[in-house]
């Protein structure tokens, strides 16, 4: 059986742990896998512990008793946020993103792995005490920052659909008036999608009025979910009344002069 | 300024080379991070490197010259790729999947967070020297592999859409024949979306007769795009005749028994 010196169990312990955040390793496991006794793996963790503390990573959390272990949960700092939202407006101010009609384009920051990875540490960060049961969204675009906010926090991601689908089984279908267009839209999800009563955290990348969030609440509703928390990425600064309350937001959308081809946004500031 | 023992730097080391496969780090950004000579970090490095090999998870890669640096490469090995197909197989398998219609409920594996971050280190290792500058799929279902693959590859996601939208610009829009129900279908993609003459990695989550990859392929042209590799999760085994060649998948599905519910399918071992 192999033998790992400390540098390589700390080296390792660092990759597991950072690898599937939220996620409890028993000590067993590690002394099966280096070989190694309980209490050097305990002494081993105090190390890794002080190191994500060091580096300002998050926290090593212990959990004591017989389902006990190890986990890593990911926090960014303010300052870490702050600066991430500060460098994401700056790319959003670059030209050429204005598209005709008074849109944005912001398909390539949304669909950046690197870019919704942040996002998902920045929503697990602000939702971390809510004991989440499920990331909620809706197709499409949000559907990046979703897997990401799911992944860090280690519970199964949700996808609300705009259509039902043969493929889903019987599915719960609601409709949702859109806060800018007026127009009357559909919401679908499979009734085996969630387990009822579970805690969820709705995500999404953009918020104008409201009525997207809503339909999603809406939905919710029908699952007998509890919605302990909704993170959106960006929101317009109008209309000022949204349909929701209760939400967070990363970034205000202030105005947009499409001649000019100027995009006033900025973060808003813990 | 902070100073870092050695086991501190090869956790430290570990947590952010592996957090970001695929991205090269200079010598001097660990120098600066830690505080230490470049000849101290080297030394990290190959003790890494040798971790690394000796876990079983990839390769420390050394670049020499201007722009050089070490990145590491997420690979996995046959035993870990078969035994992960296996165990996705067993789930698969298991009672009440089967939607009338002759149908596999499968979005609570497609939306795991951790089984599409195995799917996409499987077709990172697959695809691993073809240079890739985007990861290309359609929405929805195909999303959170696509995301992954990108995500492990270091390189953007492109998501075709089902319609044109008014806040992608101007899009290319191609119709093209399902192959499974004979219907004519669209996809739009928005013209800002890809450099041309890029080298693209097309995913999707299933593959019956191959009509939405070959309007992916048709699609690729437009952006006079080299499609260096294509990988499917599942595939059907009939028709055995698809719409495309030189692809790669992951499972095949032999059969479906909608009365007693039982379902074929198979890894397609190395």
């Amino acid at each position: 059986m192999n033998k790992f010196k400390r540098n390589e169990r700390i080296g390792a312990l660092m990759k597991i742990l950072t690898d599937k955040p939220n996620k409890v390793f028993t000590y067993n496991y590690f002394t099966e896998l280096f070989n190694a006794a309980k209490s050097t793996i305990s002494e081993d963790i105090v190390i890794v512990k002080k190191l994500v503390n060091k580096l300002e990573l998050g926290e090593i959390k212990t959990i004591s008793g017989a389902a006990g272990g190890v986990k890593f949960i990911p926090l960014m700092t303010d300052k870490q946020i702050n600066n991430f939202l500060y460098s994401i407006c700056d790319k959003i101010k670059e030209k050429n993103r204005v598209i005709p009609g008074g849109f944005i384009y912001m398909t390539d920051i949304l669909y950046s792995p690197d870019t919704v990875y942040n996002i998902g540490k920045i929503f697990a960060t602000k939702f971390k005490d809510k004991n989440i049961d499920y990331v909620v969204t809706v197709e499409t675009k949000g559907i990046p920052i979703g897997l990401e906010t799911a992944r860090v926090l280690n519970v199964p991601l949700v996808i609300i659909r705009s259509n039902s689908k043969v493929t889903e089984g019987p599915t719960v279908n609601i409709n949702y008036v859109s806060g800018s267009t007026g127009k009357i839209q559909t919401m679908s999800l499979s009734r085996r999608a969630m387990k009822e009563e579970s805690k969820v955290l709705v995500v999404d990348d953009f918020m104008k009025a409201g009525g997207t969030a809503k339909g999603m609440k809406d939905m919710m509703k029908e699952f007998k979910a509890d919605v302990v928390g909704m993170g959106v990425f960006i929101t317009t600064e109008k209309p000022e009344d949204k349909l929701v309350n209760d939400y967070i937001s990363l970034l205000n959308l202030k105005g947009l002069d499409e001649r000019e081809e100027n995009i006033n946004i900025e973060p808003n500031l813990e």
